[in-house]
C-alpha cells in the first residue's frame, strides 16, 4: 500500500497483522540525546492492552514493547538514549486464536473491511482482520510514547465521552478520575450507567458506537501552516486513519456551524503578565491552522465493531449469498479502547510540527 | 511552510495571497492524454466565484483560469490534450482594496488566523488574510476541474445541508434543486427560510456557521488503504483543509456513536447480475479505508467567518488591549461558496487513491 | 509524472514547456522574514539566459522573473520580504520558433528524449523538447536564488573544467577568471583552445560533452544524514536532473578507486583557535552522508547534446526508417549554461538540508 | 533523521545498527498476490554476508532474513504470498565484538563519520561506526530481493570492474564467472591479479577503493520521467546512498564529457519484427531520464574504508591531538561486497518506477 508512515520530519512507519508473529513501528526523525525508559513506555501501551476489564476483548495480549534501534543503553543500564537513528520497536502476538475465524473466512462481515479488502488486493488474512486489525494501534501507541518526550511539558489527555446515547456531564469533568474506571470516562456519575449498558451489549453479542475526546496541554503556540499541513488537518488524518473512526472534530466542531460570528469569536485580553490572554477557546486551540497556545482539544465517532454474534446478510468470496455471525472475542465499545491511540495520534502531530516549525523558522528550542 | 502540496501520484500545489497579482496552483501527475477545455474548468470556477448574490462577498472577481503549461491543443484549436507533464493554472486577482484592511493592519481579528500568523511567522500579509484567505480555494477548484477529467464516470456533488440552525428536510433532496438557488440547497422549501435568515444576518453585520454534503458516485470499488492513506482518512484531510473547517464526518459519522453492531451493518445480497449489492450505506460508501463502490458520503461544518462589524475585545501586535470590528467586504455564510471547494477536494482525493491503486494493483484501467 | 518537485523542507516545484507561454516554479517552505530584491534573482538568471556568445545557442531569451505571490513590498518599494507562503515565480517564454523544429516533429533524433517520451507517455510536445527542453532549468536557477538568501554566508560557484578531451590546469584556477569568459573557465589560458576548438565544432554543426564542478564554502558543519538523505546523495539526485547528465562525482569521486585508505584519509589537527582543521579534502567536505564544514566540491558530466547538423540513423512514430539531422537552434557545448544551474542545485540542497537539521536537532540558528 | 525511506510506491525503510540486537527494513507498497520463498531472499542474503573470504572483514554473520508480516503462507507451507500490507523483515546481528572499538570510542577516525556524526547529533553509537555501519545494506538487499519478485523477468546483475588501478579487460567479460570467484570479478584474467594485489593491502592493514558496474536487462521501456524522478536520478540517488560511495556514473557517463553529438548518439532502426532496434548503448539504457528498453549500465565508485592499522593524525572528542589506527575486523576492499548492494538498490529503483508509471499512465500490466 506504500502508505504506512505518517509524519514530515517525525514519521512513523508501523506494519504486522493481528495474526502475525508480531507488529511494531519504526520512528525515523526522533531528535538526538532524548532519555527514556521502556517502563515509560509501557504504561501507555498498558492502557491499550485487550483483556483489562469485562468491557473489552478477552483477548490475552502483554504488548510488551522491544527496542531493537535508535538508542544507547545511559550508564545507570536502563535509561536509553536517543541516537537520532530510526528507532525500531517490536511487539509480539502472543494470544491469537485462528481458529475462531475460521468459519468466516470466505464470508464477508457486514460493515467490515473483509470485502473491500478482497475486492483491492484479491487476496486477504481475515484472521482477525488481517492488516485492518486494531492490533496495529498498539503500534502506534508505542510511537506516541516516544513521541511525548521530545516534548516532555506537553500533557496529552484523552477521554471516553459517549456511548451509544449516555453522554457524560460535562459539569462532573475530573480527569483524575480517568484512570478510575474501565472507560477512561471523566464522569464517575456516568460510571454505573456504562457498565450497565454495556452489560447488556455485551450480553447479547451485540456492539455500540463512542465518542472519544482528546485535550493537549501546553503545546507551544505557532505550530501549524495556515493553507495545507494545517495543524489541525493532520490531526484529523491521524484521528481518522484509527480503526472505525467516522467522525473528527476540532473545539466547537459541528456545534459551530449553529454560532454566530460573535459567539465563535475568542476574544483576547493581554494578561497582567504581558501574555496574551483567550477569554474563550471555541476554536480549539487552533486557529487558521496554527496553535493558538491554548488547549487542543478534538472529539472523534468510533463506530460499532461489525463483529458481533447476531445474524446479519452478506455473501461470500464464491458470489453466494450468505448469513454471517462472527463468534471470536469482541469488543462491545473498541471506543474504550481508542482512548490511549487518539492521544497517540495527536502527540504524534504536535511533535511532529514542532519539528517541522523549528526547521522552518528557527522559532522554537 | 512547505506544506502547499497535496497528494501522492495526483499532486496540487498551490499558491498565491488574496491580494497579491495572482494566485494559482500546479497540478503534476495527470495522466497524459486526457482531453479537456478551459471552459470545462471555467464552468466550476464559476461555481465558487464571489459576488453571485448579496448572501456571498460582494469582491468581484471573474476568476478567469489560464493554462501555462501540460497541455498540447488539438487541431480544432480549443481541446487541450494533457501531455502528463505539470499543469499550471494561472488565476488573476482583480478586485483587491487593501484599503479596507488599514485599520485592522495590526489588530487580531478574534477568531481569525492574524495572531497566529504574526506568532508564527513574524510577518503577515494582513489585507484579506494574506495565504489564509479563502481566496486560495480557487486553485483548489481549477484542480478539481481537472481531476474530474481523469475519470470522467466520476460524480461528486455538494449541497449545503444546514445554515446555523436550519436543515434541510432530506425528503426534499433533489439534486436538480441545488443550482437553482443562491444556496446549492438540495430543498427547494429551505431556500425562503435562509434567505430570511441570512439578510437578517447580513444587515446585522454578523456571520454564521454551515454544514456541506458531498457526495461522490461511480467511484471505483476498491480505492484507499486499510490503514493509513485511509481513503476517508484523506478525504477527511483535504476537506479539514478548507479555511473555517472545524468538523468532517464520513457516512453516518458521529451519528454512529449511537448505533448498534446491528444497525450500522451494511448488509449485502448478490444482486441478479452478479454484481454485489448492499441493503444500506451507513459506511458512506468506505470499509476499513477502501471505497465499496457504494456513493461516497462526506459532510463537514464551517465556523462562521470571523470578520464582523459588531466590536470585539482583542490585542494588537504592539500588546495593547483593543476593539475590533471588520469592515472589509465579507460573507455572511462562507458555508455556501464552500461547496464547490469541498466538491473538488473529494474529487482529488478520489483520483489520487485512483493513480495508486492502479499503480500498486495494477487492477484498474 | 507527479515528480517535479524536490526538497524536503525547502521544495521547489518547476512546470513549463519551452514552447509554452511560460514556466516558473514555486519554492515552498523559505523562510519568513528574508529580505530579498528582483535584480539579486536576476543577476543569477542573466548567467544562465540563452544567447549571450556564439558558443550557446542563439535563441534569445530575457529570462525575466516575476514574482506572484509569497513577498511583502518593504517601506522601500524594492526590497521583498518572504512571509512564509508559498513564493511562485513565473517567466515568460518570448523566443519560440516552432517552425524549427517541424520536420522532427515525428521522428525520434538519436540519443534524444523524444523516443521514450512518445513510448511512456503517447504523446509529446516536440517542440524544443517540450518539459525535456533546458528551458526548465530557468526555474531551478530562479529557485536556488531564494535559497541563496535563506544561507547569506553560503558562496556556491562552479566552473567549467572541461570540454571534450581539454582539461583546464588546476594550477591556474582563479574564480575571479571565471565571468571574465564566456566559458565560465577558472583558467585563463584554457580559453583560447576552448574558443578554436568550439568555433570548429559549432561550424560543423556538431556537439561536444562537459564536466563541471561545483564548490560550496562557509556550508555550516552537520547537515545530512549519514544512510538515507545523505547530503551527497541529494547533490548527486539533484545534479542528475539536470538535462543531459550522465555521471557525478563528490569529492575525489571515481579517482577514489584509486586511493588507499592511508592517502584517502583527511587528517585532523586542532586549530590554534580551537576549531578543528582537516589537513586536506579528499571527501568533498561530506563524510558519512554529513557536512564537515570544509567546502563540497561535487562535479558532474555533461554529454553532447543530440541536436546536430549530421545526419543519423533513427525511425520516426510510425515506425520507418528515416535520416535525421536537426536544424534548429542548439548548444554546441550545453555545458556551458549547466555552470550556473549546477550552482542552484547544489545551493537548494544545501538549504534544505539546513532547515530539515534545524528542525530535528535544533542545532543551528 | 527522518529520512531512512526510499522509494514513492515502493517504499522501502530500513532501521538497525551494526552492534544493536538486529536490523532490518519495512517494504511497503509491494503489490499483493506475489509468490516468494525465504531461501530465495536468502539466496541474494548470502552473496552480501561478510566473512566469506579472506578479503573481505572476517566478522561472521548469518544473515538470516525473517519476515514478520506481509505474507501469508500458500498450502504448501513454504511459499508465502504478499497482502500488500508491509513486509516486515528483521537481521539479527550475531557477531558484535564492541571491545574491538573501546580504543577509538572517543577518537575520530579520519575520512570516517566519526566526526561528522557526533557534530550533528552530539552523541554516537560508535560500535563498528553504528547506523553509519555497513551492515545497514544487509537490510537493503533482502529489500531488493522483494523487488526483484515483483518484476520476475527482470535481470539485474553487477560485478566489480575495478580495484585499485587494477581495471578488468571488458573483452573479457563472462556474467558466468561473476559468481566463481571472491571480487564477483566478470573477468577471470584479473582474480589472480587482484588476490595477489589485496593479499598485500590485507597484510599491510590498509585498504583500496574500487568501481562496481551495475546491468539491469529486461527494463521495461518507458520507465522514469523527463525533468525530476528520472529513473537515472533516482538510482544515482540510491547508489549514491550506500556507505563509501563517491561517483555515481549511468552509460558512458564521464566519459560522455569526451564525446561528439554523432559519436554519442545510439542509432535506431526498426527491427524485422517491427521492434525499434538501437545500434549502440551509450546512453546506459535511459533517454531523458526514461528508460529505452536497453540494458540500463550504472557504475559507482567506493572509496577505501577509512578503517586502516597505520597511525594517522586525528583529533578526539576533548578536542586532543591524538593518532588513531584502527583495529577491529575490517574490509580491506569494501567494494567487493557492494556489488550485491548495487544490484538490490538499481532493482528497488526500477520497481518503484515501474509501479509508478503503471498508476500515472496505466501503461503496463
Amino acid at each position: 500500500m506504500s502508505h504506512n508512515t505518517f509524519g514530515h520530519l517525525f514519521r512513523v512507519t508501523t506494519w504486522g497483522e493481528s495474526h502475525g508473529p508480531s507488529l511494531g513501528c519504526v520512528v525515523d526523525g526522533c531528535p538526538p540525546g532524548i532519555r527514556l525508559t521502556l517502563s515509560e513506555i509501557q504504561s501507555w501501551m498498558d492502557k491499550r492492552k485487550p483483556g483489562q476489564s469485562r468491557f473489552v476483548t478477552q483477548r490475552r495480549e502483554d504488548d510488551v514493547v522491544k527496542i531493537l534501534s535508535g538508542v544507547m543503553l545511559d550508564e545507570d543500564g536502563e535509561t536509553m538514549i536517543t541516537t537520532g537513528t530510526p528507532i525500531s520497536m517490536l511487539i509480539e502476538n502472543t494470544d491469537q486464536r485462528s481458529k475462531d475465524y475460521g468459519d468466516i473466512a470466505r464470508r464477508y462481515r457486514p460493515g467490515h473491511a473483509d470485502f473491500t479488502y478482497d475486492l483491492k488486493y484479491g487476496i486477504r488474512d481475515y484472521r482477525g482482520g488481517g492488516r485492518s486489525s486494531a492490533r496495529e494501534t498498539a503500534a502506534r501507541v508505542a510511537a506516541g510514547a516516544v513521541a511525548r518526550k521530545v516534548l516532555p511539558d506537553l500533557v496529552v489527555r484523552a477521554a471516553l465521552v459517549q456511548i451509544g446515547k449516555h453522554k457524560i456531564n460535562r459539569a462532573n469533568w475530573d480527569w483524575d478520575q480517568v484512570n478510575e474506571n474501565p472507560f477512561f470516562a471523566p464522569d464517575p456519575q456516568i460510571v454505573p450507567v456504562w457498565e450497565d449498558y454495556l452489560d447488556t451489549i455485551r450480553k447479547s453479542g451485540s456492539s455500540i458506537g463512542a465518542v472519544i475526546e482528546v485535550v493537549a496541554e501546553n503545546v507551544p503556540a505557532g505550530l501549524g501552516a495556515p493553507v495545507y499541513g494545517k495543524l489541525d488537518q493532520d490531526i484529523a488524518s491521524l484521528l481518522m486513519s484509527i480503526n472505525a473512526v467516522k467522525g473528527v472534530e476540532i473545539g466547537e466542531g459541528f456545534a459551530s456551524a449553529e454560532l454566530s460570528g460573535e459567539e465563535n469569536a475568542d476574544e483576547m485580553r493581554m494578561g497582567n503578565d504581558g501574555v496574551p490572554l483567550f477569554l474563550s477557546n471555541h476554536a480549539g486551540g487552533i486557529l487558521g491552522g496554527i496553535s493558538t497556545g491554548q488547549p487542543i482539544v478534538a472529539r472523534f465517532a468510533i463506530k460499532p465493531t461489525s463483529s458481533i454474534l447476531t445474524e446479519r446478510q452478506s455473501i461470500d468470496a464464491d458470489g453466494n449469498n450468505v448469513e454471517v455471525r462472527t463468534k471470536g472475542r469482541h469488543d462491545p465499545c473498541v471506543g474504550i479502547r481508542a482512548v490511549p491511540i487518539g492521544e497517540a495520534m495527536v502527540a504524534c502531530a504536535i511533535v511532529d510540527h514542532y519539528l517541522r516549525d523549528r526547521g522552518q523558522t528557527g522559532r522554537l528550542r
